[in-house]
């Protein structure tokens, strides 16, 4: 369909030289961008980046110095530092589970014939049987309603803890239960961490890293696994498919609309409805030869996987799509959009369209999106795209010539299929992780990693991300992917099943057997919980607890709450989290102690912060190894 | 009881003698106060102060200068300014809602013969009448269950908004609804609050501002109102009851337990205990004379109310209670605590008892007080601070002359049983406030002020709000007074009948006449809640909406997130509120000119940020004659 070739990989340096030539055109209608606001923005203040400016109460704000080692309530710099990291936490577990809660509540909304309807009824009845709701002769969307409704009620619900929480071994609910992190309702994780950072609460550094992994835990296994599995009733679980990625699958001659944001309720009918006969009539009236229809962010991941709809970019890449100059409409839902799009929008033709009531933004659009007159909403926002077509200024069009394939779509399911194909039905059972263990046992596979998270500019824009990529496929050890790290390796290349090149012969091997690339897509951010149910079922199949696998995980660029909110759940599940930026932590020594190591005691993983790539690919490496020595593997 | 004789009026300056005496011996032990913190924590960082900073995201910290008017994201002044705010609103509503939260659960675990009983079955019954529960022919505690069970609910029900609204008259109730602030669950408007403010959410501060009203609301007609009602329902509803305040309260001879904190659920339980005969003979073992149990902050206010057990200090008197050496042991719950009391503590032979998982601090005795097994937690805590008797160390005993008599407990039902005795109950309907409302009418009273709020060591204190009672009260402004501003009033002699001789002669009658001071107690900063349903009474009694009556409200020396809260929630009550601290927002002129101007469009009430008290003062006066004047009366 595209005016380009693909190419296999793409280098950094052909991005950068990319974006440089984007840039060009930004600096000649005097737009402003994130590296020219980076910039100003640095040096950046040392009191916010170790983590010892309090703002929470009016007396302040207080900083810790060597003349004022306390805050005026007495609070000290460990005292400062955990809160705030609490609070960090809360921010990113409450905006993962908002997420879930309106799937959920899409779900409450579905109907025979519906904008929303219930495409996958096999996972819906299996959840409804975990749940014990009966399925036995019931219409389908009376049993979506009373799950969806059940759903609604964990983060609410008074008395309890999470009910996904069982589907861990038990071997690790009870290290759930012994730490005191079982999480109740989600909001109420949410809550009560807000009220132990109010001024003149908990000053104790090991109470509120311990309400962190709590609250980290309420949304990876509360609201961010509700979002997924909902997600997946809704709009159907996930299957290998093959799409594109990069700036270059925006199209010259169509009318470009780019979904943004995260959540699919939204982006989904954008799709329905740019595929409407009556739109692409209407584009062509407008002069173009259809309607093209890329993702950003975590919204592409939604659609690619379902859809096979193109990638545009990540993170740090929502603004060249606009300086393309051939973006019809940016259309947002929620989080991790730039507010710089505003104005950046303004110079050009480009509509920046927010639709949510949570995310509204000076200098857009606001055509809100509410899920139960969701048709004739989107069916506006794609007219209102269509329709500025022609207000597109040609001698700004300036598309990249970058684009590469990729396999997405890696569900939890998908890869029990594939594995499946590798199975001899005849004598071992299907649907399991076990001819992936067994590789792992065996030494072809050396282990996991799971590189998940944002981009960040405070390092160089994806290199971390397809750096350590490369490194672990390198080393025998498979990738699983989600969020802007899974867009950073689609973007060069490396979510094609051509990536087994760059492998090491074990995994190279893998991959031709079994027909996956080296680098399985498992989708956006919230599906980190897919995460967790594969590393759960692999330790349930191997008999071992999760934090004996050799399995770890890496946020290398991230940025937002929501990964120190995915760090403290994927440690707490067990799995050692390696992160290349500092959670604003390191002004408190004890809390620092903590994080990087006493939480072991607690929960059998911890986190490592490290800057350099190099040491980190290497560490990681090593952990992996020795989580292998100690299975006597 | 004391050794001291109480004196009608306390100045100010009598109060800081004492408290710089007290100094002397902080310095003799080496101990840090909070003076001495705040001057060292002077000058504050002006980007803080002004609401410009913004760490939501680790991209930054980013602060607005005239080289960045952007944060990274492209997030302007007034986004980050609106954000902060909005999280420093929610931060206060999720705080104070916990606190109700857990009084409700403690209704939920009441029981005949149990550590806690339903003292008030007649406001029992009240509600659960409000709340569609049956009460015919049922045991009290099947009523006191269900009605828990739902007053969890309203803090996680997936659908409908709180139900205490309904309360209020039926004008201001389609207020909220046109203004899209009712409050649906209590914890979502919290979890959505920080979705919101999440990097790559809102940045426009119209939406920031209006979810900003609704969690506010989420707390005064729900968490805060269900903690002022089930309080009420277990400890028995405030009466008017005579007590002692300030320092001299403490004494001498005998073991002094102060309570300081917020849930009544702990300081019940310990007043409790200190009467008990097997702790007073194991007093008197000690060598002590009995056990005198005194309160600081709003957990004073509590226990002052309901037992007339005498009131130590408010906010920034709490150091100086062990200051004074004479003290036990401080036993503390949640909120308001200085961790500073840790290595304070230890300065002298004081217990620092923390209790509450929510409230670890570092330096303190943690001795978890745990609802179920209230009583002998209770019982543990009470004989700690007994046998520490014998720890004294008579050389560091100062305890200041300072000793005032207060009368305490006017919760709405008092008020309006006051009034009753000025009712001719032949001709008038009793149980109104329509005697109030023909006094305001005459003119016999202008109005009302209701003084709230914590104290701040940015402005003198206790100052401002001793200040602008005795200029209120002077001007024929009854004033109505909660948490620390009211302990500011006991503490001053405020809260005495004699206090009429302060009044003008309008308010000096109608205190004769109804046998009330002019300054009513109602409570602690929750109980900000039992204004709301006055002023709510007040406007249904007269049939207008409760932005048309002559009632505003004031913090000046406000420090806590929950303040905020609360003047989010009395603003969109309709009642503008004057404060003494800007609540950091001076950065975002947007935002300034919505919550001091534009707000009232919506609600009919905004704010007004003062820092001159003699001009507050002046303000407010005009403000309560223009809606005379608006009122023809």
């Amino acid at each position: 369909m595209s005016d380009m070739n693909t190419s296999t990989f793409i280098t950094l340096e052909e991005m950068e030289a990319a974006t440089d030539a984007l840039l060009e055109t930004a600096k000649k209608v005097g737009a402003d961008t994130w590296q020219q606001r980076a910039k100003n923005q640095t040096p950046h203040c040392k009191f916010g980046e170790e983590g010892i400016c309090c703002r929470i109460c009016t007396m302040g704000p207080c900083r810790i110095t060597p003349k004022a080692p306390r805050g005026i309530c007495g609070c000290d710099r460990d005292g400062i530092v955990a809160r705030n990291y609490l609070r960090f936490t809360a921010g990113g577990a409450a905006t993962h589970s908002d997420h879930g809660r309106n799937i959920t509540h899409v779900l409450y909304l579905s109907k025979e014939g519906g904008d929303y309807q219930v495409k996958d009824p096999e996972k819906l009845i299996r959840i409804a049987k975990e749940w014990d709701v009966e399925t036995e002769g019931r219409d389908i969307y009376d049993i979506a309603h009373e799950v969806a409704e059940i759903g609604l009620m964990e983060y609410g619900k008074p008395f309890g803890t999470q009910r996904f929480l069982k589907r861990a071994p038990e071997v690790r609910q009870k290290v759930w239960h012994d730490a005191g992190i079982e999480p109740r309702a989600i909001d109420r994780e949410v809550s009560q961490s807000m009220h132990m950072t109010h001024m003149g609460c908990s000053s104790l550094p090991e109470a509120l890293v311990r309400q962190s992994l709590r609250a980290g835990m309420s949304d990876g296994w509360g609201g961010s696994m509700m979002g997924t599995e909902m997600s997946d009733v809704l709009f159907g679980t996930p299957k290998p498919v093959d799409t594109n990625a990069n700036l270059g699958v925006m199209e010259k001659d169509m009318v470009n609309i780019i979904v943004h944001g995260h959540d699919p309720s939204l982006s989904e009918m954008v799709v329905f409805y740019s595929q409407d006969p009556e739109m692409v009539a209407l584009a062509k009236e407008m002069g173009a030869k259809g309607i093209n229809v890329a993702g950003v962010c975590c919204t592409a991941n939604e659609v690619a996987m379902r859809h096979g709809i193109p990638m545009a970019g990540n993170f740090l890449q929502q603004e060249n799509v606009v300086l393309t100059g051939a973006c019809e409409a940016i259309v947002v839902d929620v989080q991790c959009i730039f507010p710089a799009l505003g104005p950046l929008s303004k110079c050009f033709h480009t509509k920046f369209i927010t639709t949510s009531p949570i995310a509204q933004m000076p200098d857009s659009d606001y055509l809100e999106f509410n899920e139960a007159t969701a048709g004739a909403n989107a069916r506006k926002i794609v007219e209102t795209a269509v329709r500025n077509f022609k207000n597109r200024k040609p001698e700004l069009v300036n598309i990249p010539n970058l684009k590469t394939n990729a396999t997405v779509g890696y569900s939890v399911e998908a890869i029990k299929k594939c594995l499946d194909g590798v199975t001899n039905s005849h004598v071992d059972e299907v649907g399991t992780t076990k001819p992936l263990i067994d590789c792992i046992k065996s030494g072809v596979l050396r282990g996991a990693v799971a590189l998940v998270g944002c981009n960040n500019p405070r390092v160089r824009h994806d290199y971390s991300h397809i750096e350590l990529m490369k490194k672990m496929i390198a080393n025998d050890i498979i990738c699983i992917v989600s969020g802007c790290s899974a867009q950073a390796a689609a973007k060069a290349g490396l979510l094609s099943k051509e990536a087994k090149n760059l492998c090491g012969e074990g995994l190279k091997r893998v991959c031709e057997l079994v027909d996956i690339p080296p680098i399985l897509h498992m989708g956006s951010c919230v599906d980190i919980s897919r995460m967790m149910i594969l590393a759960s079922d692999i330790a349930k199949d191997w008999n071992v607890d999760i934090c004996d696998v050799p399995v770890i995980g890496c946020a290398p660029e991230y940025m937002s709450e929501k990964a120190v909110s995915i760090g403290n759940y994927v440690v707490a599940t067990g799995i050692d989290t390696f992160l290349g930026i500092d959670p604003y932590t390191k002004g408190g020594p004890q809390v620092v102690k903590l994080l990087q190591g006493d939480i072991k005691d607690w929960v059998g993983a911890n986190f490592t912060v490290e800057l350099d790539m190099e040491k980190m690919g290497d560490m990681m490496i090593e952990r992996i190894e020795e989580k292998r020595k100690a299975l006597n593997i």
